[in-house]
């Protein structure tokens, strides 16, 4: 089984690091302020005050015999290179790393980083298309390109089957699921019909996503 | 067209206006910041300095007229609470805030912010779940317990057709898409067979994903 260790302990590392654990994994938790390991002490294999732009202590913590590192050391972006190039020269094989910016993104790259992440930028713009259209109650992107939506059912699909509307000849887009109140349909069927309220869960190309968000309106 | 005012710059809010703005939406961007304001100034339609604490200000620039406010103050939480409260006094139909945690993301709710979101921490989840499994290269949380993930095709796959798989009876899980090469094949049939290298987009409930996940292994 995978081992992780996680250093930087703000919102974004806290949740990977916790979510690791709940699922069961070994997770060695780091950071340099006393309150953020504390507050993780109970939530993960191990949680350690050390500064992880020190060779020698992350040496004497073990790291090098983790599979899996993951940084996100905030807005200190040299402690960030520093610790990510430390992990490395331990041979740490997968290195993951939360950047502020692309150019820092970039240069984590360079020095060995196996993955650069970042979640704002990501999450901004993900909210961003969920609010441009009103009946868009979500939006994932999938691939560059294609992404799924989630769309409130427009009246004009209301008491049509799904074959009846031909949303997959018409626009090129899979309806991937019907939600209605709390039950979630998966895959539904070309005789299922959509009821008022339905929220459709739609996959599809962008292009082909906006045609099918305008379809009501 | 809706228009939006976004206020507060930091990665998450600038990526939320300028998403908004390439898609042709009018966005007013506030930060008191003014090197923020700059970077953003021939990106939006307006960039204003200005303290998104002071209710004349925010009275000045017509906030009362816009659409949708999206408010990520971050770390100043206070801040935060006090502008989501003079944007609902001001009637701005729909505020969207960032939150440090779920507490305050609770007094957020309280003093009538209309959604929260925590886009370290969802992201962190997402994250952590791509990492737990090496075939699994993405994870969505799609509705609670339900997600999509991406997986690459077990060796036992490998040349047979998705009716051969019996993926859906045997798993109760759903073949959305499959991707090879650069290609992404939507909607896949019964009669498509699975090579050597395809990537499988899966939905289900997390249970069942987490035995396909291990089916190869
Ligand atoms: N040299 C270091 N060694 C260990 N931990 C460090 C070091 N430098 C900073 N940290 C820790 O990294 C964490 C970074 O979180 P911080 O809140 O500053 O960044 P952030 O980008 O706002 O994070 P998030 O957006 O995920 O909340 C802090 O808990 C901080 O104590
Ligand atoms: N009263 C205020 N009025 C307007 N802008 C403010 C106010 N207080 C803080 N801000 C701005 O809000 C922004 C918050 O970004 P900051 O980087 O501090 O938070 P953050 O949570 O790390 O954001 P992100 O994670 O999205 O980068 C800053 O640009 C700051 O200038
Ligand atoms: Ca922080
Ligand atoms: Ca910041
Ligand atoms: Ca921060
Ligand atoms: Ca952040």
């Amino acid at each position: 089984m995978k081992q992780f260790v996680v250093i930087g302990l703000g919102r974004f590392g806290s949740s990977v690091a916790t979510t690791l654990a709940e699922n069961g994994y070994d997770v060695l938790a780091i950071d340099k302020n006393a309150d953020r390991v504390q507050a993780l002490a109970d939530q993960v294999t191990h949680a350690v005050e050390a500064d992880a732009t020190d060779e020698d202590a992350l040496k004497t913590l073990g790291v090098r015999n983790f599979d899996v590192a993951v940084v996100s050391i905030g807005d200190d972006v040299s402690a960030n290179i520093l610790c990510t190039l430390i992990l490395k020269e331990l041979n740490v094989p997968y290195v993951i790393v939360k950047a502020p910016d692309k150019l820092h993104g970039k240069v984590l790259t360079k020095i060995g980083a196996d993955r650069v992440v970042y979640p704002e930028r990501d999450m901004g713009a993900r909210i961003a298309h969920n609010l441009i259209s009103s009946n868009v109650l979500d939006y994932i992107e999938f691939a560059p390109d294609y992404g799924v939506i989630e769309i409130i059912a427009a009246d004009k699909m209301v008491g049509k089957t799904l074959k009846e509307l031909e949303l997959r000849s018409r626009f090129n887009v899979n309806v991937m699921a019907i939600k209605r109140g709390e039950d979630l349909h998966i895959s539904p069927g070309a005789d299922d019909k959509v009821l008022e309220g339905d929220r459709l869960v739609v996959m599809g190309k962008n292009e082909s996503l906006d045609q099918i968000k305008n379809y009501g309106s």
